[in-house]
């Protein structure tokens, strides 16, 4: 492309569309599905049932200390569907650009959405492109949707009381993270985001038994997965936090600002329920793999309470509630 | 919902957010398939191939004469499975929606989505919102991605010299009526987008032999469909302008305000690429469908030519080129 800056133009169905699809959304996506001069690609059958995901992502800055919008849309995606016991097979990208966004700049994010979704081994078979006028858009927004295969049967009212909850690695990095990108507060260090595919913690337990349920807790974070477990299946939950993984530059960063880094989005995390008895198993699972070696049971189903109660350090409880108010707008 | 206008609050994986998707999306999306406390939903197994499509829509405005950008994100992405030869089936939705947007329209712009997802017989099986901060978004943005099965081989590859080419109406409408409602001109008059789903003229030539490609033309207009099958194949294209059909209110509005239908969008026609003795035959069909009564053969695939060539009413040749500049932009 020999423009610089995206324009109006590279929107309207002619030449600059073509060639801003051609020369830079192809060219970083492509593969034998995705053909360009097709309305709909066609996609070989599936054997089972099909599962199917969709996320729009926002995040500001598009770029962040261990990742960008790019790498986030396909791992938003991807992980909905891990965590739904799915196969990831193929996804649609769509992409809303602003006029005067910096072609290298989507160039890098492009480029960085392809890298994603050929680690997490799925195809982007279709897309689609619109340019938002100026002061219409935030530089780029992205949608995603996921289409794979279910291999494991998951559901809220498999949960039961004395079931145990599992994470899969320390909570609010990425929530953290984006926060400390977007504002100077004057603090560097080394915290990144822990936007990642989950999909190897969760094909780990295709083949274990006791799976109730699992989710990634992103916006919201593992309060808010906790609270939704709690409304659907009217069970109280216990956590414990002296056993909930956080990372110290997450929990000094929390504390200095006041937030709560169980509220902050997770990008990279499953949360699991998992049968009593089969909870070490998992541990052991997971804890084996490079992106669960930070897992910990962390709490537990019961049918004797009505709140979600976190255990304290210091032997105090604390209820979390619903989240309210927006602690952070756009960190996905 | 209380509130009469969105919050950023309704995007931040809380409360408000829960209660937007339960009491406004899910209360006109709800179907068997769409659990809105889930990730991803579970489909039935498709048994033929699948098709996967997706497209973005940012239309101003939001709501025109003839549809809205609801009613317009379940067509566009029907009408690409359905040209493409697929019976759709399953759709995402991703709403970007703009701080501030009142709850009022939001609502009437779901209902009408929702309906026309009940009239093209697909489900809302997955969907997503994200709030944009107020001038970052113009209203309300969609994503809507569709599978569906494969029922035709279609492919501009199958396309041969003297193939005849088909429209299924009047060009020119979408954008003419968009123009029209956008900019206050003084003219009124009865011109409605022609926003619909054109399942039922795809749907009517899944037996009929010699259907070689079929496409709909939305941004860049039936021109630019032709342009993209000359540079595909190689072949020449020859339009009759007698034949065109073009309604007269469009006529008049772009030959005062020097606008050419044939590069304006259409929501709700097909152009088809025929073998030549089955061209009467597929006018036949679609002339006795409501949706195809304005039907007409309108040009030919010509080895013989390098151009695509417009033979005017008087005669004469003009050359339809490849659009550079935009003629309207956010018509769909």
């Amino acid at each position: 492309m020999q423009d610089t800056h995206i324009g109006l133009a590279h929107g309207n169905g002619g030449r600059y569309m073509r060639e801003l699809i051609e020369e830079l959304f192809a060219r970083y996506l492509g593969n034998p599905l995705l053909d360009v001069n097709q309305d709909a690609s066609t996609l070989p059958s599936v054997e089972g049932e099909l599962m199917m995901t969709t996320d729009g992502f926002t995040v500001q800055p598009l770029e962040f200390p261990g990742g960008n919008i790019g790498s986030l849309a396909i791992h938003g995606t991807v992980n909905d569907l891990a965590v739904s016991g799915a196969r990831p097979l193929y996804l649609s990208l769509n992409a809303f650009i602003e006029e005067g966004l910096e072609v290298d700049q989507l160039e890098r994010l492009v480029s960085s959405l392809a890298e994603a979704a050929r680690e997490a081994g799925v195809a982007i078979v279709t897309g689609d492109t619109k340019v938002l006028r100026r002061g219409e858009g935030g530089g780029l927004y992205l949608a995603t949707t996921g289409v794979g295969e279910k291999m494991l049967q998951l559901d809220m009212d498999q949960i039961k009381d004395g079931d145990q909850i599992l994470v899969s690695g320390p909570v609010g990095d990425h929530g953290t993270a984006i926060m400390l990108a977007r504002e100077q507060f004057g603090m560097s260090g080394d915290l990144e985001s822990d936007s990642a595919c989950v999909l190897s913690l969760t094909q780990a337990l295709w083949e274990q038994p006791g799976i109730r349920f699992m989710r990634d807790p992103t916006r919201g974070g593992i309060a808010s997965v906790m609270q939704e477990i709690h409304r659907v299946t009217g069970f109280g939950i216990r956590l414990y936090e002296e056993q909930l993984p956080v990372q110290d530059p997450v929990r000094s960063v929390c504390n200095m600002l006041g937030y709560d880094p169980l509220y902050l989005a997770c990008e990279g995390r499953v949360v699991a329920v998992v049968e009593p008895d089969q909870a070490e198993a998992v541990l052991a699972l997971w804890q084996a793999l490079p992106a669960g070696k930070g897992a910990a049971i962390i709490g537990s189903i019961r049918k004797d309470s009505d709140h979600v109660v976190l255990e304290t350090d210091l032997g105090g409880e604390r209820l979390l509630e619903e989240l309210e108010d927006d602690p952070l707008p756009r960190i996905c």
